[in-house]
């Protein structure tokens, strides 16, 4: 289906300014996926899916649970006595039982139990897309900016960014100190901003990270608070992958912080939340925004009419999350098979001599594959980038699409398939770096003058022939998080 | 909850200026039902809620069906093995049975089979609401403006404009001609438009019409078809009431017109539809946005991710909407029962002196309660009101809600309640006429020189005590649909 340009005038800027941020490898990868996707037996060539964030390790709890209560339906004959009333409900402000029982109590439960959230500051949205554009619309006007630290998710320039009008400032972090948010980074891109005469109205973070897998430490959400409460501008956690953490101690919400901290202005703080990666539950759409601040409340549960999630869908999931007994299962359990499957994937890589960010959460490793480049580019890594999806037949995603600044590294997604596929995709893994060696090695004996190649050649034999743990502190290779992973 | 009112300005000028379309005593009635809801047991002198255009006359069928396909739900031991399928689908083009069997069959099936639709050109919203920003945000810029005939859905302040900053030109329809859309009067506003340097993008109607109840016929159809197309504009046919039309050989879709017209653009088409009102099904959020246009269903589509319909849904409508037996019989069914309840009512107030427009379509009557005013005003429409909501205990809804210029119109809903409630509704109507008319004679007799009351008396003599029938061709009052009611 064409575009019809010689109609785009009649259109609106935005539907025809490409800023719908998918002009993205991020998304080229996942199309490649689905003109060939790799299946065990019917299609064992195809391309495997390692570019999605999909969280499938425990669909035989949830399961399990329906199977059990047949009365959280309204489509079963337990259940439908209930049909009509909730096919009908269609409030804003949503399901009683499901923003109090539901959303509010698992989201206390994700976080320990440290923290309780008021069901009267839950918002809806359609999903985590719907609840970010949301709070964007409630906080910003068009040609505001909010600071997000990059690598960040690609989609946000969609989610953030497109009918908004609202721009991102990237505060670019690196793997000198494992792509940890600074104070330092945080100042400069806001001191610029104002330069710039950018109105900043806002930081926006994802805590645990998306792409990276890594958490905030406290001390860190103490600062960020610090700052925004400072410069008197928002902060929206974005807290999406909250349950993913393998260790679920280590993980503390901005909510946690504050309500800890005595000089804070609470009408700066939202969190977004979602249940698609911590439940597995992307298809049902159910976006939260959690705001302390009235106004955005108010307004943004007016906004919520645009999104809502499906009655029937709110209904069951008020009865699932409403079971103690059963979230605290699903969450242990959860975390402790996410924590196996990273070991076994990153394990993996490792002894094929790829490190990783060293990570506690998300449903992907942060890989560097930056040996591998033929140049230290962003060409180069979409060079090898083409390669991994042409020729591997694996949908990673490069580095680049998160707005990473440093060449070479990957997000590889880990949580979406079975163990068998899991093993098909380091097996891959590992005959490319296998083929990849040869070629250099033999590149590096015959054209041993080639600088760029033997560059190139050079750096593979150090970090990608070397196991992580024997590259001294103190290589040559600049800003490498390899080093703090030792 | 208050709404923080000092920290204003860190929020949007969308959070704070109040443009959200919700200062109306559309929604003030909803929130007086609220307070006090009827319930025939508990609270049978609470508020009658005759405000929400709700099809609650099928559920039984719905029912019937859902208990004998319980394989259609992914939460049913029959159903279940699809559910980690299900849950995690979250392509924002819809699941392809939901588009092709479920939507698009469906759609086909309310215009009387006389039009095909294309899977192809269908994108998925959160309900009509999400639907009609969507489109608004694909076509027009801010600042923009759509020609919308009045009386209008009052939430269209909301949904068309309130985000998207796109604003709305009523072209006023009154009752000389039965709220007829003439193409003077869209000239007249189209001209002003251009004169006040306003970008016009494009025309907006309600086919069946939201309040009035009427189905525009087929000339007028291709009159305004010929209008955008000689100025180059959009229409957008906001048909979610199709399927309510009482004999439904009368609704002619706009899709139908176009099949039928050499000289259309079809990239300036589009039609917005739902399940709220067709299937009763408010709850489930299906709003959907078909258009002529390549360039509006790509990026529409794009913007679907911010109001997915819930997976769960998708999967099991696409079931039902695809079994044709159950959908004929559906439509037949509700349309009989639509036809019967509309006859009730309107046949119920006739006898009390309160006629309504003639309609064919819709879930509610326009009724006229102009000679119950005790000034021909809109402030005299909102006295009124707020004695039938506050005294009579019925929640309907003003004319001036609507945008409706002429005083003394209230849209009263119908198919939301059932045959008991409805008798209650028409006694209290009819008790409060007796006491009106009591009241007005008393007045009369003993200030009989009042001339402001006296009017009141006199044209509520005219026209509600006798009966509509009895009404002279000739009568004083001006502009009333009465003479072409009879």
């Amino acid at each position: 289906m064409g575009l019809g340009n010689e109609s785009n005038h009649l259109l609106s800027n935005i539907a025809v300014n490409g800023k719908h941020g998918e002009n993205s490898a991020y998304f080229d990868g996942w199309k490649a996926y689905e003109r060939d996707p790799f299946h065990p037996t019917n299609n064992p060539q195809g391309v495997v899916q390692m570019g999605l964030a999909e969280n499938q390790l425990c669909f035989d709890l949830i399961e399990e649970w329906m199977r059990n209560h047949p009365e959280a339906s309204i489509c079963t004959p337990e259940g439908l006595h209930n049909f009509r009333d909730i096919a009908i409900f269609q409030d804003y402000h949503g399901l009683p039982q499901f923003r109090k029982c539901g959303v509010a109590n698992f989201m206390s439960k994700v976080r320990g139990g440290r923290v309780k959230f008021d069901e009267d500051r839950i918002v809806m949205s359609g999903g985590a897309t719907g609840a970010n554009e949301l709070v964007m619309f409630c906080l910003a006007d068009p040609g505001d900016a909010f600071l997000v630290p990059a690598p960040y998710y690609p989609a946000f320039t969609r989610d953030l960014c497109w009918r908004t009008r609202v721009q991102i400032i990237p505060v670019h972090c690196d793997s000198s100190n494992n792509f940890k948010i600074t104070r330092d980074a945080l100042e400069a891109a806001y001191k610029k901003a104002q330069e710039d005469k950018v109105n900043v109205k806002g930081l926006l973070i994802t805590n645990p990270s998306n792409p990276l897998g890594t958490t905030l430490d406290r001390e860190t959400l103490e600062s960020l608070v610090k700052f925004i409460n400072e410069n008197n501008i928002h902060l929206v956690c974005d807290e999406i992958y909250a349950a993913t953490v393998f260790n679920s101690s280590n993980f503390v919400s901005v909510s946690e912080i504050i309500q800890d901290m005595e000089l804070c202005n609470k009408d700066l703080i939202h969190v977004v939340y979602s249940l698609s990666k911590d439940m597995g539950l992307p298809g049902f759409r159910v976006g939260i925004v959690y705001s302390y601040n009235d106004t955005v409340v108010n307004r943004g549960r007016k906004m919520s009419s645009f999104g809502l999630v499906s009655s029937q869908t709110q209904y069951m999931l008020a009865s699932m999350l409403s079971d103690d007994d059963f979230v605290e299962k699903f969450l242990a359990e959860s975390s402790r098979r996410l924590a196996k499957r990273h070991s076994v994937f990153k394990n993996g890589l490792e002894k094929m001599g790829i490190a990783c960010l060293p990570s506690n959460a998300g449903l992907f490793c942060w890989m560097n594959l930056r040996s591998m480049l033929k140049e230290q580019t962003i060409e180069g890594e979409m060079m090898l980038w083409r390669m991994i999806v042409n020729d591997v037949k694996l949908n990673v995603s490069p580095g680049s699409s998160f707005t990473c600044l440093e060449p070479g590294w990957f997000r590889v997604c880990f949580a979406n398939m079975d163990n068998e596929t899991v093993d098909v995709a380091l097996k891959r893994i590992k005959d490319f770096v296998g083929k990849e060696i040869k070629k250099s090695v033999k590149v590096k004996h015959s054209q041993g003058l080639n600088l760029r190649v033997s560059f190139s050649s050079r750096r593979f034999d150090e970090t990608v022939l070397s196991s992580p743990h024997m590259i001294s502190p103190h290589s040559p290779i600049p800003h490498s998080p390899l080093v703090k992973a030792t």
